[in-house]
């Protein structure tokens, strides 16, 4: 999560949502834009998705060419440990996949970075994961008799945050890779979330690099292929959402609720009477609202808005009385640890063939 | 934080609150029921509302008669050490207040009991504040000659939650009662918020007695001065809040906000064109909506619910799915911290003469 | 670890080495007192002794009469994952030998109590092996219907210590006995070792009873079936050690090291030349110390004290100088950690039948 | 403290003690060697002694050359809040006498650099001190206009521990040395103690430069002057003792005790009975150890040895047998956390004119 996440824009961090507002706001298509490709399967209970986006795209999406891959799963929600330990695997498979595809051998070194402030709990989620991570670099360098085959170079920093450490995330991490000159950079951050339903649900790794601390297009900050001339991926986990989001969602979700309702009395098969709703010993009447389409006659002037405009409406009357809160789920201790725990072990199988992603050690509290 | 938050009821914790919700569902008074006193004041930043009960008005507002003092201050959420050291100051004299108003003297003994669990952040004020209390019982009885002037005995335990210890917490704390007799008991507790406005934000103190780990009305588990013959001084402070609330609040201040621009362009002393809302580059017009109120044309059939239908809306359509988390701000770590050193210093303060309420340790992290 | 653990005196909480040093002291005979039986046996790497005390032979030993069990493995030290399975698994099967001596049933409910100050890493063993029990108390009552077969109730607490709370902890954990009623009793504790060897190596389970928090013979606060009329089983292990302790221990390998080398030269068959040693470019004989014996030869009179006498005298020394500290390893942190697993394991398994010592989540950090 | 801690050698970190050292071995003149300059003074109860080392000198005394001051104090051991406060404002004037001597400017600006482990609690020193540096670097970039008079621009790093990075310490801390250029370096690093006394209760400041994770002379990992062109202050603080220090001190404290005793006895004047030891009913007598001086009748040849010599053969007795733990007293948490707060206030003193030692916010925990 980057220092200034509390003044992030409508910018999404996610690729699946970025296409998918895409698709919303473009209705008439319900397509991809060109050079976007998407391509979805399940793995038991985890959907995932991959979301290939093409330079000529990167505008149209506001997110950076490269491969994104999507794990969606309520493992950690539901504090299953099994559930838990086929993500890891899955996580692992996933995140092979994209070392494949970015020319990565199984001997090349790798330097693990988990950014994040680890006294916020909710933002301490690389910190966590790096405590995990199966380091062993020095090994190689010192007793590489120790070291078994199967086995790959590994380092692992926790570079901090500039709030607390007064330096820029990114100089501290480029200084590093030019002293210790990794072959390629694996990231962790957490992220905020656009949706209550994505908060330590969603996994989303991606070869387009990484901007530490920084907010959109700090050209200057970017950690990447192009600024790096190494691979630099990506994993980024929503473990916070701010109260515009909460309730926007909740209003989407009314609207959803009360339209069901709604047809339902208006279907003419199912009923005679005009449409209406009950809320507890009142009934509101399609008749008491002439002339409103559905959504209106629900939620007004605020349901006949646009999605990003109902956004905008609520974060203009949240700010100012400064109740546009970033939250986290009550359990965050227990959530942010069972999560790094995953990423640690699912990153530890990716980057050493011996290690398999299930048989690491608690994924349980 | 009790184990049952997750079914908390409409009932709030504050007093205030509910005499608040008694005025306003009350309109054409305007008035506290009759049997309650409601007082306030304000000392620098900190506001501070009494309101008594009369056991007459019990049933009406939903609480146990008793005094209730709520202090309501910024400074946690600022971060701000001056403040807090004020705020500490100003609870330890509100607490000796209700000390004496229950007929406690200097020399009895106390025991201060910290609910909650130490694991889960937002629910770790209570243990986390029992680090700071300082302990004097098993001075007094086995150096005697070591305390000086200004100090009486006081204990100090965390007796953890049912889901952790598999123990009713009640049954605990009376146990530890029975075998140390203490004269009174302070609790301290995080409570669900009913407002995004007050987490981490107001102190309620009160002399009705505690509920630990209950429902409402669980009459076995009260521990009161009607069940232990001792006077119970509880200090609760919220520390999260549910989507439900943070909907709410926002559809209200929604109201609020929409409605002052609307009410200003429908002055014909200011306009001549019908009320009407801007959003980006549309317009939406009073014309649109025809016969419609204000309310019901800013927010349709939901703008015209009453406040607890609306609240009640809100929770169907989100639990089902899922999605009423109980939230806390991402900075919970230190904020819980701060709040726990604030209790601590006022408690000291109240229970031991000698001791100041802003010379206590550390007022910032 | 009790809040006197200071003042402890000569007394050894371990059976095995009351026995041992009255074995020692007694050199002539070479055995047990008449009323103490003892066994030994190995599993794999991990060495049990059970010592029986006859009420007979109580006095000789200062020990309770009782069954105590003594686990020795290095498991902890070798931060070896594999070993520390193979502990928790004898630790589970001899805790439920232990239980069936004591003719607990497999429905009978347990309180387990977790002694010690979670704030002192040394002493925070008994609170970090409460995390990992598996507590049912509530469910049974609450949701009977989620509870499959072989599970028991099992109950965990913390008391804290009497410096934190100001509260005998022998009284806290008699109240909660008194209002929750368990059929038995289980309490872990960090002790005190009267060696080196030991420190995080041994496990001494017993059914003797416990003194929280108190010194020697302090009757009013023993919590054993004597006193409470439910079975106590005991689990202590030792994790800190004194400077006199370890330097008493040192000066006796020193006589064991020396006195090998000595005798090798010593005997005629290997050398004609008197007995001597060499320390760098300098060389010792026996010859420069005439009508000493050997231990004197090497250590002087100090080397002709008894056991007891030297450990009196190391104590002369430091103590007033304020140097007997109470130590730790440096690693305190990983090993308190790993050992509180190992002890939950142990104890889950022995509580539930459906549980299995190896099964459980994290046996490395 | 280094990742080679275990491996450390006879070389002490503290100039002090190597010019004690370099002393007692060359009894006859008693005096310090040529080119090292020693100055002594006492502030209140702290002992301040200042080492000046000539480059002449740097072999004899094994110590690089440069500024050594030394600060003694109990305060920490003695948990005692107001000695705690001296200690810092002490500290925070002889650093910023060090920065003079260094030609430091007010302006300059500072990376201040937390070496350990976060995860080991004696080695945990540094890391845990930077939580408490007043950090300004990025508010001078960021928002120049919030800064007042009488800061500098700080930056504070805590760069872990090869073990668990993978990384060379000394690379990460250059890397950002290169990406950052501050003016001059603060390391702070805890220390392997050569005696009981210094645990907790010696800080030494010196100019002559750090070698995180390194042994002796491995000149490429040297982090000072020499190799970065700026100035390198290191703060040392010995956390942690081995077993072999513990033993080889209580001889010499009980040689000095023995021999107090001996010698009132041994006195003519005194007494005309021959020297003798009295332990519990028996004594011990010069008579029955005829020819031998007292040093060897009290130890025999183990009390002939030069102190080298006894602490090598005392380490040769205990490392096989893997006796010779690396120790910390058992109240290490608070300790730690103690003097990484003096550490904290004391260093922001001397980096910011407008900070008192002594207002810093938490003293006790």
């Amino acid at each position: 999560m980057s220092e200034n996440d509390l003044n992030y824009t409508i910018r999404t961090d996610l690729a699946i949502e970025a296409r998918n507002a895409y698709v919303e706001e473009n209705e008439e298509t319900q397509q991809s834009p060109s050079g976007v490709e998407v391509e979805e399967k399940s793995v038991e209970d985890i959907n995932i998705t991959y979301v290939t986006i093409d330079p000529s795209a990167e505008e149209k999406l506001g997110k950076k060419a490269g491969n994104y891959t999507t794990l969606e799963s309520k493992a950690i929600r539901h504090q299953d440990t099994e559930m838990q330990k086929r993500l890891a695997v899955v996580l692992g498979e996933e995140l092979a996949r994209l070392q494949q595809l970015n020319n990565i051998q199984p001997d090349q070194t790798c330097l693990v970075v988990g950014l994040g402030n680890h006294n916020v709990t909710p933002d301490a989620l690389g910190p966590l994961a790096m405590e995990k991570i199966m380091v062993t670099t020095h090994l190689f360098k010192l007793h590489p008799e120790t070291v078994a085959e199967g086995y790959r170079p590994v380092s692992a920093i926790t570079p901090g945050v500039m709030g607390v450490t007064g330096v820029e995330t990114s100089d501290i991490i480029m200084g590093i890779i030019e002293k210790t000159k990794p072959d390629f950079v694996i990231a962790i951050d957490a992220l905020a979330s656009r949706s209550i339903d994505r908060i330590n649900a969603t996994i989303q790794l991606s070869d387009s690099g990484i901007h530490p601390g920084s907010g959109v297009g700090n050209k200057r900050r970017e950690l990447s292929k192009d600024t790096l001339g190494i691979p630099v991926i990506a994993i980024g986990v929503p473990t916070v959402v701010d109260a515009v989001t909460i309730t926007n969602d909740t209003i989407d979700y009314l609207l959803k609720h009360m339209g069901r309702e709604w047809k339902e009395k208006d279907d003419p098969s199912k009923s005679l009477t005009p449409a209406s709703m009950t809320f507890g010993d009142r009934t509101l009447s399609e008749e008491d609202m002439p002339g409103l389409d559905q959504r209106q006659a629900i939620l007004g002037m605020v349901g006949s808005l646009e999605s990003h405009e109902k956004r905008k409406l609520i974060e203009e009357v949240l700010s100012p009385i400064g109740h546009n809160l970033m939250v986290t789920p009550k359990e965050v201790d227990g959530f942010i640890k069972d999560m790094a725990h995953v990423l640690a072990a699912g990153i530890n199988a990716a980057l050493h063939e011996r290690v398999k992603g299930d048989e690491s050690q608690s994924f349980t509290r």
